[in-house]
């Protein structure tokens, strides 16, 4: 065949083929590329606007139903990034570095860019598009995971109480970007509080939540009905969803003695379906003390077999 | 500040940054995910789609224009998958595969989304929307790159000989596909051909060249006349765009020996300039022979400070 | 400077350099190469060689001594192959692949090279030299590390029943190699002990314990009285080890909540003397089961900081 | 089988095995560690100890050995470093980058030890035993493989002559090392010379080649008569060694095409015998200048089925 004596150039793609250190949590973080050219050409409300964080958060729910129930856990979102955070267990891709980073940015995109007029109905999208880049790191424990998104939200509160009293001196107090940038030299965050009480009768407790504490996403699984689970009309569909998922193949990734901790193959999968039925919430809320995650076990602890411990804890 | 105590997770992003070794041809294939289910969910035309491949063809030619003249030298796109050749001299992200990569999907998501009612205004898009996944592998040498994409084109002819029997088998034969498959099972070129022409009066050579050869994207910088390249009049939003695309610092990455051969800096900067005018074009032609190639010296042997002494070569 | 022009090959070495995922058990297995031959020049005894093994085992304790107290938590080896593991909180050459690998293979081949005529008196060392290759593998926890080192010594069980059965069917009962091969085909350890028994008088679990079981080394820091890290005769000596040797810098690699639980500077500063003291010991035990790894709790539990609570532990 | 359970582990060598990019120039370089201690524990003459530069030349040549004769081009040494630069074909290992540095340094370090003697006959070898570490780094072409080695040799060149003229201080100018540094400081190359010429009445240019230049090593094909590679009688031992040493598959790496340019199967087997036939050779000249290369021009031109017209053209 005419096309064997140029395959030989396949062989230079195992070079170039990265696979993630299984059992390790995979953090995949998308930014915003140029957004400040872009968010000045479409006219984005300062410090904050709404609009756009929420087609951000509606981009970031099309990940989690396009790749289906197991892969993501939780995803924290902040101005022009996303973090979404996979399974321990995860086996997308063979954990293929490229290919899983190329696929959230593109459906992220795909979703931006075809919610737009959804979320901006009277702003035309104009060129050059708004895109995104990505990249993936491994955490291996939850530690070090829980850490990475106390570090984004902290990094979101930092940022957000500058950029509220830097456009309140703008907005409010006539001052020029650079004067603004002088006069915050040097502050802490007490006389970036008391700049806003004093100045602009603004109380920065009274911000919008989403504004302050970024934007969590994740499947709201204690709040499925154990019932739902054992509903056996649409195995079918669900279990060819599961599998075309590239669910772990959990021989392949966890001791199986872990894994397989008291829970039969088909306490597994009536699981899988419990968690792939949970509806996907959005809330705005604090993530770095332990009670967001005490409340919601199932979000990092949840392993195949393992998770059902969880259900029903969330009130 | 409450952010230093968590900042340590950055540390483990450095076992996770692939650079992508100097001085060689970065290819980044994307591919449509899911396609065989997009294309049937929206009723392309079988065995190929001319509206489908001239939106693909565009979003490629968007790609071009966002990373700007000197980033990518040719691409050449076939069915749901598109091949971007990087100049070896390209340092954009500093050749940080990710980046590239994710950017890369991410234009021609983006594009791909905006521009579908373009070339599909009577059809809406649906969910799950159309999206892509991407690779990068690098290649030494002109010859590991036009072996690439001889094989490429070559597996470009068998596919499309192979589907045009196939979907002529199923429309006008009125085969099943399983029929159809069959019939075909161990078949040459030649009795493809020969099927085509005797029981459906179908000359393959009469085919769309789109169809039969795919699609090259190149910067037509031999028709940009040498003046222009000369005038002064945008030289300060040329500058800075060359310089903000990330184009390589030379210093950095080829023998300065090599980079050096003969030109001078401003030499360099005009014909970057040159360049970045040129026309992207699209055609459907023979890229494995070396007629082409002989024809457009610069797009594949273009280094900065030597690529004018192929202008005008092209007629 | 003349050298600055030819500098920018340093470049490159980004593209190549190899930083392992932090907070990981960097396992390193190091194999004989071509020691087929090299123990069939030498008349190694079969099927096992008790002066070889003794050897292997001096040579990886050397590569315990030269590199300090607190790099290397436990190493396994086995016929011609050692696996040493680093412990979670490693930062020797930040953990850079080719430096961690290439060293402990340089000191452990030096170390036999060198050994070679404590353990071989009369028999001369030939060319080619006996040498090493070796490869790091990253694990996230204890039970992927206590995994892998069952999977070792019930490789080694399998290999000695099949080896010392094989042998005594040569030596013993006159086969030739290809007869004994055959003899042994399809037959389960049961039936290998059997032969041993019933055709040639030996009972396999007679046989030495090194055989059986490999070799076990570590430190054993729960020998080592209390009282010994508090002496401050060496204290500078000490200090500047535990610094050469590129002890973790903790704020870098672990989540500072975990590392700080309780511990002083100054205490983990006196534990981490205490390990440096800890004779490396070489045991002929089962390390699959849990007795092991009960008894000595600081081998992969230790992290600065935390391990005093565990020294007296072992009887 | 017991084992089967715990071998999942196996899957996490997946992620940590690099294959380094075919077709590209493989430099490995091998650093002695810590041998600032080591040679003054070991009395070395300073500033260049002919004895050790021996030692490290001939442990250089036993790498050639060991690996056969198409493996390595080209190996330079200065001070305690080498760098072998490997065929832009070699396959060895299927160029996985552990097992060729571990390789590597494990053979440098075993003939390290096991010659010391011979070329320190009145100096036992002392505890630390001397060892190296390495590292790999792939360069696409002839010019970046020149510019490294100038790199290196201008290295030996400037820190050499530096030395040079800090011992004469010391040693003939009764100076401390600090005195020494201090009246270097700032100095130009020019500035040493007259130093050394006018305090010490020594001619920089008089000192040793070895010294000044470095080592270079490296096969002399051009020596071989031609007729030796026709000599049919060590066939099949040359033919097992050639298989055996991994010896590159060529359709895997390079575009076949041009691996076929005009020599059959036979007269690249011939050429290649030829090639294990000739001399490893030690000489201390300029491989900055061109001269040496053209005069030598299969050491890095080299390709199977094109070497045959470089033979005899070294004088």
């Amino acid at each position: 065949m005419a096309n064997s004596k140029f395959e030989y150039v396949r062989h230079f793609e195992l070079s170039n083929t990265t696979y993630l250190l299984p059992n390790t949590y995979i953090i995949i973080r998308i930014d915003g590329r140029s957004f400040h050219r872009f968010t000045t050409l479409h006219s984005f409300t300062k410090p904050n606007d709404s609009r756009a964080l929420s087609l951000m958060n509606a981009a970031a729910v099309a990940v989690f139903h396009d790749l289906g129930g197991e892969v993501i856990s939780i995803a924290y979102g902040v101005s022009d990034e996303f973090s979404f955070i996979l399974r321990k267990e995860c086996n997308l891709f063979e954990r293929r570095e490229a290919k899983l980073v190329s696929t959230i940015v593109s459906i992220f995109t795909a979703y931006y860019i075809s919610l737009w007029s959804t979320y901006f109905p009277s702003q035309p999208l104009q060129r050059p598009l708004p895109t995104f880049d990505g990249r993936a790191v491994c955490y291996p424990t939850i530690e070090n995971v829980r850490d990475y998104l106390s570090w984004r939200q902290a990094d979101c509160h930092i940022n957000n109480l500058y950029n509220t009293t830097f456009w309140a001196l703008i907005l409010k107090g006539g001052m020029t970007p650079q004067e603004a940038e002088k006069e915050l030299m040097g502050t802490l965050a007490k006389d970036k509080n008391e700049i806003l009480w004093s100045r602009f009768g603004v109380n920065y407790n009274n911000e919008e939540e989403m504004f302050k504490k970024g934007s969590v996403v994740y499947r709201n699984y204690g709040a499925v009905p154990e019932s739902s689970a054992d509903d056996k009309s649409d195995d079918k569909e669900m279990d060819s969803e599961i599998k075309e998922k590239g669910v772990v193949e959990l021989t392949s990734m966890v001791s199986p003695a872990e894994a397989q901790k008291g829970k039969s193959r088909s306490q597994q999968k009536r699981e899988a379906k419990k968690l792939a039925k949970a509806e996907v919430v959005i809330e705005h809320v604090d993530i770095i003390k332990d009670a967001f995650w005490e409340k919601r076990p199932w979000i990092l602890h949840w392993t195949l077999g393992r998770q059902n411990e969880y259900a029903g804890t969330e009130q």
